[in-house]
């Protein structure tokens, strides 16, 4: 996937980095959205893509896709016969540099470099075409915005299909570095990693975090010197960066979209801010920050006036942004790419506010806001505040019915390992549910605390990690106030994801 | 100067910075050659801005130049009648930012931001123009090579008049720096600065590092932490280098012109290298080192077959350049700006090897380079050796003619303050210079070895600090192996420049 990400564009060719975590009918959406020429496969993944073939076999666009297998390292197979192998292939190669026919380099920067379909869905597949130029401006804003300085070493704890890797698939290159591979993303392979390569960056979604936090004593004290973690996708819960941050990374938090080739705010760390107390620090590092240099503006937008919010950190609005960074378009998508940039530039979907510094912080995508008797609850603010409850793991708070005010909020909760190992089996789910509600009245605004606390073993994700809310929707529009239903839900909950 | 950075490009117009050294008649030639329509005057230079507009009174298209005065901040004067004031001016404007007529903006991003002149001569004036494209990598660029991290504090020691400072006049707002600005460089100035402001950046050219050395004991312990010194122009003597390091300048060296809108390349220092002996990092240090992220290529060829030279550190070529930062060309002049690229990229008349790790070493301007019996002579490397003996502290090596092989080197040498003190007044320069030359033909092969040396108190430099080779050339081509002639030419040196 590397190599790719260097070898196709120079072959004046357009990649598409596929989410290896989806299953064969998405995959087989793409390809029959995508139009592939070449598919290259990677042999872990050859029932899958045997599985994706077989489902594609009908499409007649797809009859002269070329498949070749790229062998695993770790355990080679021999080539079927008629097969093509990637290796083989690179053998019959030219080895001298950039003997690409003058047809087929890129003429005008604006090309597309890739194809990135987010968050995989069989219907209304949204494919994001991104541009060289993008790609550029993404890569150069990215090493600024973190200050990566020469020769990194980068564990790929974040998947390269994943926007590119935040384009630190180049950024990597461009500054000399050296990458580090792992297959599995487990504690120990983790901290193996950091200890023998002399890791130094690493970018992942918050709930890496929890990762990093399973790592036993002995592992966590294997490291050579501080690891620089980027972090997004959502904004990292105070309490698990705190604990992080003890144990040698230091996180920075940066907001992007695939929209927008890769992060696009980053919560950059002025030096006196290391001199604040530690839980102001860690309600600054929430925040999504500045605009990247890349980026010609970004803004805070009245949803139905259009015009920018005080800087007041108050004031919610809609986010947009705008410059070269951003997507050509959706491929064979007019609609989508039309709504996109319906007001002249990107509507990202997210709400927040602007600080009087000029920092971002969003308060919640625009359509997981909670309307309560007409006031708008951010999930993230309800999530931040059940986040620093020390039995808390993992939380995710969105809409539930209620006959009164329309939406109120649920919370789905995670708790610490040991926790659900109490002995109080048949009462634990009520005796905490009221205990966490309880906290939560501590803590917040009335209106703002979940009526419902429904706990489960592990909260359903994306293949990149990210929390898959419409699921939890799901539960929530069939509600109604009853502790032994909602009790069941969460006993069945698994089964059906 | 730094506001018109901002203000000039911000209102669609081009900025043309002047360098405040130059003459009144190098000044007037810039103006009837750029034809601007607004000069800005710091009260300070008045009597030359008088001089000059004096100078250029003839000039029909110069007739409705407006003069606007900038008072001086240190001794405020009354503005006189009928002038137009800088500070009173602002105070007329509109406060509301980005108001700009749209028929003003820019349009194109390969529009000129700035016209910089490059070393003022009045025949054949070369104003480079550079684009706003070209700007804006440039600073994107330098803030990576020189790994500029959030918040800097950089100390204008090399003027803004230069290439725009390097393109550090953008840089330094980007990164949200703060900019301290003094009007003399003088040793007590820039250590009273560092210590009051914890200056963590400056950029010089090698001859600042003299001013540094120069600072007393106590002087040079006020700092607060380490200050990241970037230098150019010229390649900066191990000595000197070791000796700055020592009192707890971090040095880069980094190589570019004004044509290129600023640095190319920068010598960009891989950790391990700081495990190796102080005198091979020295000789590291000198290299010119990589091309910069904005630049697309950088190549050294062979000056016949314009072949790329092989990369061995050894063979000799001419270094070309290509990529968006590059000049758009020299205002109102086709000729040399054909001249420059003549083979399809931006020929920088330097020549140099490329060693087999990438780095690219620059041994000479193609024209300081010295034929001595068909051999090239680096003077480069003639200098390189003089500044490791311990009595020098300047040098600058030029071609002298010779009867026999056409050219020989010759040295021009500043010696350590004190040295010239000595009693035996008479029969210094001669016992000098035999000294000089005996340590040379230890050092080096015999061939490139100076067979004169000429001692002067200074050496003549450009507004920005640059050794002037043609003025010693000028001297040199009169010379005879005469010891008397070489010594009356030595004592009336100084007044003859």
């Amino acid at each position: 996937m590397y190599e790719m990400h260097f070898a196709v564009p120079m072959a004046g060719a357009v990649l598409n980095p596929i989410n290896t975590r989806l299953d064969a009918t998405s995959i087989a959406a793409i390809l029959c959205h995508a139009k592939p020429k070449i598919l290259f496969i990677n042999r872990n993944f050859e029932p899958l893509a045997r599985e994706t073939l077989r489902l594609v076999s009908c499409d007649d666009s797809l009859l002269n896709l070329r498949v070749i297998f790229i062998d695993d390292i770790d355990a080679p197979k021999k080539v079927s016969s008629g097969e093509l192998d990637y290796e083989g292939l690179i053998q019959r190669g030219e080895p001298s540099p950039l003997l690409v026919p003058r047809m087929f380099r890129i003429q005008d920067e604006h090309d597309p470099i890739s194809l990135n379909y987010t968050s995989g869905t069989t219907a209304d597949p949204k494919g994001v075409v991104i541009t060289h130029r993008g790609a550029y401006l993404s890569t150069l804003s990215m090493i600024i915005g973190w200050e990566m300085g020469a020769c990194p070493v980068y564990l790929w704890t974040l998947p390269m299909f994943h926007c590119n890797g935040w384009t630190f698939t180049w950024a990597v290159a461009a500054r000399g570095g050296t990458n580090v591979c792992m297959r599995h993303v487990t504690a120990p392979g983790i901290y193996k990693n950091i200890s023998m390569y002399s890791v130094t960056h690493m970018c992942c979604a918050p709930t890496v975090f929890n990762i990093l936090l399973r790592g036993n004593a002995l592992e966590q004290s294997h490291r050579s010197g501080p690891v620089h973690v980027l972090t997004g996708g959502s904004p990292p819960p105070a309490a698990l960066v705190k604990k992080v941050q003890r144990l040698g990374f230091q996180v920075m938090h940066a907001y992007g979209l695939t929209e927008a080739t890769g992060p696009v705010l980053f919560c950059e760390w002025p030096d006196e801010w290391n001199r604040l107390p530690e839980n102001q620090q860690m309600e600054l590092k929430a925040r999504q920050g500045l605009g990247i240099l890349g980026l010609a503006e970004v803004d805070v937008r009245n949803n139905k006036t259009q015009e920018s919010v005080p800087r007041d950190g108050k004031t919610i609005g809609e986010i947009f942004i705008r410059g070269s960074i951003l997507m050509k378009g959706y491929l064979k998508n007019p609609k989508a790419t039309f709504e996109a940039f319906k007001h002249g530039c990107l509507n990202t979907g997210d709400v927040g506010v602007i600080h009087p510094d000029g920092y971002i912080e969003i308060k919640d995508r625009s359509k997981d806001i909670i309307i309560s008797g007409g006031e708008n609850i951010s999930s993230v603010e309800v999530e931040n505040v059940l986040y620093k409850h020390p039995k808390v793991l993992e939380v995710a708070v969105v809409a539930m019915p209620h006959p009164v005010w329309g939406e109120t909020p649920c919370a789905f909760v995670v708790l610490q390992k040991g926790e659900t190992d109490k002995e109080d089996c048949e009462d634990k789910f009520g005796y905490r549910e009221k205990d966490l509600i309880e906290y939560c009245r501590e803590n917040l605004p009335h209106f703002m605390c979940p009526r419902k606390v429904i706990f489960l073993e592990e909260l359903p994700k994306n293949g990149n990690g990210k929390i898959l809310k419409p699921k939890l929707r799901d539960i929530t529009k069939g509600l109604v106030d009853d502790k032994d239903e909602v009790n069941l839900i969460s006993r069945n909950f698994k089964s059906r994801l």
